[in-house]
């Protein structure tokens, strides 16, 4: 493992170099030196909001003009709005694996070359061998909950409660599968998401789970998000007295569309955001109970998604806002996400164009729980925090887009790098390029305006980052193809 | 005239009943009792800041994840952040006149078949017939100062000083005119803004005026903007003592890009963002010098664009964040700008989802100043002090696009209706529906999906509002087309 450890130094040393030509343009935010504020000694609790297929132009903050994200624009202006943030997939299970594990889902299996992600009939989950964010907190004794959709595996070895979480309240996997409605075409799926079916709960025999038993099949999913809302305020309450780890993963505003009676039919935005409304209604309760409990000066709350808009589902999905193309894609409507850091006291407030990744936060909240990061595997993330108490530059400076176990492009600083892309959904419209297709996305965040042939040298260093990559990479074995 | 002023009732009677249906849905924003503040006796200071060609997607704080507005985007915290407010056109020109007389372009000869905006050579301007709305506000002593570009002629007769305003400082017309270079061809025109000749100061033979002199011919733009925001400060500072109306018109972002040193190469966009974010400055500097003065709590800021992004100038136009296409189109991304208004005690902060446009500045600002509304004539503007104040709704639920002197689209409540679509620029593309595109823009604002089939009465709706609107318009005498 020690070779392992070699090579990733040569990587962060590669990327040292690679950047003193240009990380001067990169850095954005300066430290303000007066402003620094001091990190406390007691671990913090964290929570972590994570929805479902929200777009990164679905809040109002940014840019969204009838969702009305009251809560969550309040949280970016007490807190840090991240305008340049990633998943580690476009698509569910291995996005919500990278933010479990600190690790690159290429790692630990949960990208395979047959399905995107795991179905009601697969039969693996992540690896038991893979640490998870609430493992790793319970080192050092952290309560710890996932309430909501875990998607990483839905046999009991694989469940929650099986990867560190001492609660789980919630549903296993998407909440569009079970479908009774059985598929012979693509045409057929496309009709169904017309149809009055897709409206009514018992079309989806998703079960709702606590910890390792079902308590409500088919769930009720219109008032899945209420509930979540207030397991987590419930949550936040009883535990007071110990640091806690919550992970509060919606599974909406993923089709199907749920809202509980007192969103639904309130928002200009329709269904879809009455949806959106009613999450943002929750992560007001949730920092309102910090406050009141007086929790909020140890705690950091993140919000942002597991990837882009579904664009398919028409106006049933969200909106990327400027950036290109949606969920499933390597384009960045697929993997950039909002992301507000929150915590008062703690977090400078402030807009940043540094790049992060859901992660790093394995990495960031490791170092402020004091727990040392594993030794005997590649970790993918950084530390977040120069930039989150002191607005320093993210050390992060490249972006890998995976699409299963291939990958499709590379951001490096201000640019990134297409070797493959191909359509979200559908048809595979495969289309390999070399040179790769160049956009520098601080000039050019729509991707529209390919500079490869004016920067033979950034696609140069690209290449060289993406062969020390492979060089370092072993990728796990397959879990999600075996189903049925 | 009493035609027109029943004429004009019968519109509003019109609306109200066409609202009668689905008002409910359109209110978004509810009164606070509670929150209402009284308004102040004393006519209030206005400041319009105005930027050219910035797209709805251009500030932070709607959605640009690498230019960055702090001064917009705390003006929008402590202030009114509307989604839903248009201008008068999609082009300079007609947009400008649109602000400053408060009514539709079309209605005041500022709109032609032939050409889309004034140029160096042509022979007119906006009418001495027309009311400005600095005429208006000097009826009731105001000092008056126009700052920065006008584009409503530029011969003595039409410049500001003979259209209201004590004080004008500025360029005549756009930046980009008075080009020494002449094009022989379209594809000319395109390698023209690719070439270094764009970046020379020289290549553009525009005078800088004070009042009716002109003071630099070729004004240097590089520092254009640092001096229009040094100036309106100075006119603050000169003005506390009598109410003010501030007409801030900066000639950027629209090409050629410029920005003064301490800007250039400071934003992670690059020069179109180094340039906003000098516009963004001086918003700064005036919200402190009014806070400094002690009139924050007497000036209501207005800040937004005359039209949306120049698509065509790739990364040195703008862009639209969701909105569809750009400058010169009847799309959204053509009308609909960002803005915000600022007057802390006066104005109720927060989001507004609601419909408004610059020419119900006139009407708001006039009602503040105490001065009756023109009788002579059709106004085209609403109150919005309601909104302002009291967070209630707009009583504007109509918008119509015109392209030229044709009406292109209308939008009535949530819904719009394409009657023509055309390309930007470039050859005509011009395409006639009947029936009507129609998008709900609330559900999808970004003009994805047709709705016509399934919203016949909406249809209907909108014809019946066309109709009216037609029988009571008297179209302004061409001015645009005489040049040479």
């Amino acid at each position: 493992m020690k070779v392992n450890t070699i090579r990733f130094m040569n990587i962060k040393l590669f990327l040292t170099l690679a950047f003193l030509s240009w990380v001067g343009t990169c850095t954005g935010q300066q430290a303000n030196v007066d402003q620094v504020t001091q990190r406390e000694d007691v671990p913090p609790n964290f929570v972590v909001i994570f929805a479902d297929d929200l777009g990164y132009g679905d809040l109002s903050s940014y840019g969204h003009p009838t969702i009305h994200t009251k809560n969550l624009d309040q949280m970016a202006v007490e807190g840090q709005k991240w305008t340049n943030f990633y998943v580690g997939s476009s698509v569910c299970t291995p996005s919500r694996a990278a933010l479990m594990t600190g690790r690159l889902p290429i790692r630990n299996g949960m990208t395979s070359k047959v399905n995107r992600v795991l179905f009601p009939d697969s039969h693996k989950g992540l690896p038991q061998s893979e640490i998870t964010l609430a493992e790793q907190l319970k080192k050092v004794d952290y309560v710890t909950a996932c309430i909501g959709k875990w998607h990483l595996g839905h046999k009991e070895e694989y469940l929650p409660t099986s990867q560190g979480f001492d609660y789980y309240f919630g549903i296993p996997y998407s909440n569009d599968m079970d479908n009774i409605i059985p598929f012979r075409s693509t045409q057929g799926y496309i009709d169904f998401w017309k149809s009055e079916e897709r409206k009514d709960i018992n079309t989806f025999n998703v079960p709702l789970m606590r910890n390792t038993e079902i308590v409500e099949r088919p769930a009720d999913q219109n008032t899945l998000t209420k509930r979540y809302n207030e397991e987590a305020v419930q949550f936040i309450r009883k535990n007071k007295e110990k640091p806690f780890f919550l992970y509060l993963a919606h599974n909406l505003p993923h089709v199907p569309l749920f809202a509980s009676k007192d969103f639904l039919g309130t928002s200009d935005r329709g269904l879809y955001g009455d949806v959106v409304e009613e999450i943002d209604h929750g992560v007001g309760q949730i920092l309102a109970e910090l406050k009141n409990s007086g929790l909020d000066k140890n705690t950091i709350v993140v919000f942002t998604s597991d990837n882009g808009p579904w664009l398919i589902m028409n106006q049933e999905g969200g909106s990327a806002g400027l950036l290109r193309e949606g969920k499933g894609s390597t384009w960045e409507g697929g993997m950039r996400e909002p992301c507000i850091f929150w915590g008062p006291g703690r977090i400078q407030p402030g807009l940043v164009t540094q790049i992060g990744t859901t992660m790093d936060l394995f990495t960031t909240f490791s170092k402020l729980a004091n727990v040392p990061l594993p030794e005997d595997r590649q970790m993918d993330g950084n530390d977040l925090g120069p930039t989150l108490f002191e607005k320093k530059p993210s050390e992060r400076k490249e972006v890998f887009y995976y699409r299963g176990d291939e990958l499709y492009a590379v951001r490096l600083g201000a640019f990134k790098a297409h070797f493959i892309t191909e359509g979200a959904y559908g048809p595979p419209m495969r289309e390999e390029h070399d040179p790769p297709l160049l956009y520098n996305l601080e000039v050019d965040p729509s991707e529209k305006y390919n500079v490869a042939e004016s920067n033979p040298d950034v696609i140069e260093q690209i290449k060289a980052l993406v062969k020390i990559h492979n060089l370092n990479l072993v990728k796990g074995e397959d879990q999600l193809k075996d189903r049925g």
